[in-house]
């Protein structure tokens, strides 16, 4: 069994919404010392798999067809077996 | 400068919708050697503060206040600084 930890995130020069609206409602609670607000999303999946390239090759082919959208966002794959 | 990498994700029992959503998503898609599923958000956020232990009050304060639902949330917060 092994563990995918895939994180997607906004590629660089795509306009996050969500870390805009964090960043003006920080500046509006008074935390004025916040510069920067990256967000990104994380998941986790417990894979059935032969070995750890067999397990990365299935995270990859998930993320590309399900969990990101390629257009407007990278994503990063790393695998551990889980013992 | 700080950067404060902030992890929000459910608590243990409490039902996750895009978690469940996925799991159902992938096993329709043939994809049967995902066993779980688990999803969490990132906040990277990069303070200004005068040492470490300001930065993870800030950090903490905010996950606190504005990230987390800390009824249904747990949060962890890391601190690097930037140099």
């Amino acid at each position: 069994m092994f563990l995918a930890k895939i994180t997607v995130k906004f590629k660089k020069g795509v306009k996050n919404p969500e870390a805009q609206t964090l960043e003006t409602l920080l500046a509006r609670l008074g935390e004025n010392n916040v510069q920067e607000v990256v967000c990104s999303k994380n998941y986790e999946l417990v894979l059935a798999a032969f070995d750890s390239k067999e397990a990365s090759c299935k995270a990859n082919d998930i993320a590309n067809k399900v969990l990101a959208n390629p257009i407007i966002e990278d994503y990063e794959v790393q695998i551990c077996e889980l013992l």
